[in-house]
C-alpha cells in the first residue's frame, strides 16, 4: 500500500482555502501565522456590516459582510445565516477550491505531546489525501498512516478503501460541549491527545462540530450546508451539527468517507453556557426525533452527486420533519436554495465560476 | 453521569477469570505477577497431554489437558480445537465467573508513554463495568472515563448507554497482521500508543484478536466460540476472527455493546508468516464471503439470548456458507456442539455447573 500521503505531506496551498467566520478583528491569525499564511483565506464578516475588521498584513485574503453576500446571492442569500457562525457557508460556495478548512477565531495553536506546535492544516491534508474505510473497523486506526496497516482479519478487497470527503478534527482545552453539560461540568478540560485518526463506519451518524473541519469540496461541497441559525430562528449551535447529520448520509451514499481524530487544535474559551443553552434547548429535545429520522434515511439510486443527494434531503425534511415545528419548513427551503445558489456559483458542477461582481478581495 | 468505575476499579478478583491457552512453561507469568496473582488463571494445555506444563509458584489455577477436556466433555469434546490456541473455548466454558479475560503467552506488560507499567485487568474492568455507545459516535471517545463526556449534539435519549459485553485490547511492538502484511513489512513494529477506547458502532464489523481480551461471560459467553481450527481442520488463524464476527452480530442483535482500544500489552515475538500463510490462505479468500455473510445476516426477534442466537448462526452458517467448503458444515456441527456443552456445563443459563469430574486443579 503506497502512502506517499503520509510521508510527505503536499502543502496543497493552490487546492485549500481557509474559512474564516468572525464579528471581530483576527489577530488570533498571528498565531496561526506559520501555518496559514502560505493560505488563502475567505473571512465572512458577520453581523454588522459597517463595523471594520482587521486583518493582521500579510495574509492573503477575500473578506465579504452580509451586504456583499447579498449584493452576490441577492434573495438567495436568505439561505446565509445571519448572526451565527453558520454564515460560513458562503465561503464554501465562493471558493474556487477542491478543499476547504474552516476553522472558528477562538481556536489558537495546540502543541503535541512532545511539545512541538501541531500543523492542524498538514494533518488534515494527510487525512483528506489518504482514503477512508467505511465498511469495517480497523482496529489499529487509520491503516494509511505510517507505522501501521490493516490488521489480520481485514478483506483484503476492501483494503483500498474509499475517497475521504470530511476530516473531522478535535479540540484540546475546552472541549465542545453542550450547554447542559457545560454548567454540570464547568472546570472540565480536554487534556487527552489521542494519537489516532479513524474513518466512522458506514451507517454511524456522530456529532460534527465547525471548530475545526476540512473536507474535499469536489466530493461534498453541496451537502456541506451549516443549518439556517442566529438571527430569526429558534435554534443556534445546531447548524454544524445539521450539516454532519447530512454530510454523512450524504458520504455513505455516495461511497466516499468521514475521518475524525487528529488534528487538536487549543479550543481557548467557553463560550457562555446560559447564552448557549438558550441556542439550544428546542435542539436538545428536536434532535432525538431528528436522529431517527437521519439514521432511517434512504436516497434513491438516481441521487449520484452531492447535489442530488442534498435536493432529496431537503424535500425529506420538508415531508417529515415540517411536523416538528415549521422551523424545518424554512429549513427545507434554504437547503433548496443553498443548492440553487451552488448550482449558480458553480456552474460546471463543482468547478470554480466567476463570481458576478467578483470577490472583494483585500478591501483593507 | 456518574463515573465510579473510571475512578476507583474493583478488583473483581472473585468474579474473573484468566483464560491462557499453551503448549509452554508458562515462564511469561513472572512478567505480570504482580497483575495476575490475585487472580484464578485456567491453563489449557494445548497439544501432547503428556507432557509437564510447569506453572511459576503462588498463582492460583486449574489445568486442563485435552484428555481432561475429553474426560470432562466426552464426544463434545469434539468442538474444542486441537494443536491450535483456540482450545481456550474450554476455559471458556468451565469457568465459573461473570467475565473471562483471555491472554497469548507470547505478551507481556507493555508500558505507558510515562514509562509506567499498564494493568491491563485494571483497563479491561473499566472497560466492561462502563456502558457502551453503539448507536452514535463520541468524538471525543469513551464517554464514561474521567476528564470527558459526550459531545455537543449527542442525544440525550442514548447517554446511558448498554451494557459492555467486549473489551478488545491492543498490542504494542508486533502488530497483529496477517501473513502477506507480516511477509511485506518484516520491521513493522506498533509503536504508537493511542490513549482511547472506544465502542465499535451497531452494524460494524471487526477483526478480533484473541491476544489481550476480555468479556462478560454472562452476556454472551455462548457466542464467544473461537472457531475450530488446528487438527484436522484446513484453516488456521481465524478462530478469534470467526468469534468476532459471531460475538458483534449478536451483541448487536441483544442490545450489548463491544470496545476497543485499551489496554495494551506487549506482544512480544512475531510467529511465523510462511507458517502463518499455510493456516491462513484458504481464510484471506474465504473471508471474502464470510464478511457479507456476517454483515447481511439478521437474527430473529425470538434469539433473545447468546445461546439461542448462537444456534440460529449454526443454522444460517449450515445453510449459507457450506457451498465454500464443506470445513463450514463442521464448523457449523461444532458451533451446535459448543452451545449443547455450554448448556450441559451452565445448566442455569449462565450459572456456574459443577463440573462432573470436578476441575483438575492445581494438578502440579
Amino acid at each position: 500500500m503506497e502512502k506517499s500521503a503520509a510521508s510527505s505531506t503536499p502543502l496543497l496551498n493552490d487546492e485549500l482555502d481557509i474559512v474564516i467566520p468572525t464579528i471581530r478583528s483576527l489577530d488570533f491569525l498571528e498565531a496561526w501565522r506559520p501555518f496559514f499564511q502560505p493560505y488563502h483565506l475567505i473571512i465572512i464578516q458577520d453581523g454588522d456590516p459597517s463595523k471594520v475588521i482587521k486583518v493582521p498584513e500579510g495574509f492573503d485574503y477575500e473578506l465579504y459582510n452580509h451586504n456583499d453576500i447579498n449584493r452576490v446571492l441577492g434573495p438567495k442569500a436568505s439561505c446565509i445565516s445571519f448572526k451565527d457562525s453558520a454564515c460560513r457557508n458562503f465561503g464554501f460556495l465562493i471558493s474556487k477550491k477542491k478543499y476547504i478548512f474552516t476553522i472558528d477565531d477562538d481556536c489558537f495553536v495546540a502543541k503535541d505531546p512532545s511539545g512541538k506546535d501541531i500543523n492542524v492544516l498538514e494533518q488534515h491534508i494527510k487525512n483528506l489525501l489518504t482514503p477512508s474505510t467505511p465498511f469495517f473497523f480497523n482496529t489499529l486506526y487509520d491503516p494509511y498512516w505510517e507505522g501501521t496497516d490493516f490488521v489480520r482479519g481485514y478483506p483484503f478487497s476492501l483494503r483500498e478503501g474509499v475517497p475521504t470527503a470530511v476530516s473531522h478534527g478535535l479540540w484540546l482545552n475546552i472541549p465542545d460541549y453542550d450547554a447542559p453539560t457545560q454548567l454540570v461540568k464547568p472546570l472540565e478540560r480536554n487534556t487527552r491527545y489521542v494519537d489516532a485518526v479513524m474513518t466512522i463506519p458506514k451507517g454511524t451518524l456522530f456529532p460534527m462540530c465547525g471548530m475545526n473541519l476540512a473536507f474535499n469540496r469536489e466530493l461534498v461541497g453541496p451537502a456541506m450546508y451549516f443549518a439556517l441559525m442566529g438571527d430569526g430562528q429558534p435554534i443556534g449551535r445546531y447548524d454544524d451539527m445539521w450539516a454532519g447529520w447530512c454530510i454523512k448520509v450524504v458520504s455513505d451514499h455516495l461511497g466516499f468517507g468521514v475521518k475524525t481524530g487528529l488534528p487538536y487544535l487549543w479550543h481557548s474559551k467557553a463560550s457562555n453556557p446560559f447564552v448557549n443553552l438558550k441556542k439550544e434547548y428546542k435542539g436538545l429535545f428536536w434532535q432525538e426525533e431528528l436522529i431517527p429520522f437521519f439514521q432511517s434515511i434512504t436516497l434513491p439510486k438516481e441521487c449520484t452527486t452531492a447535489q442530488k443527494c442534498y435536493i432529496e434531503l431537503s424535500k425529506q425534511v420538508k415531508a417529515k420533519l415540517g411536523k416538528i415545528d415549521e422551523y424545518f419548513l424554512r429549513l427545507a427551503d434554504a437547503m433548496a436554495t443553498w443548492i440553487e445558489a451552488w448550482d449558480e456559483l458553480n456552474p460546471s458542477g463543482g468547478k470554480p465560476a466567476v463570481l458576478p461582481n467578483g470577490p472583494a478581495k483585500h478591501r483593507f
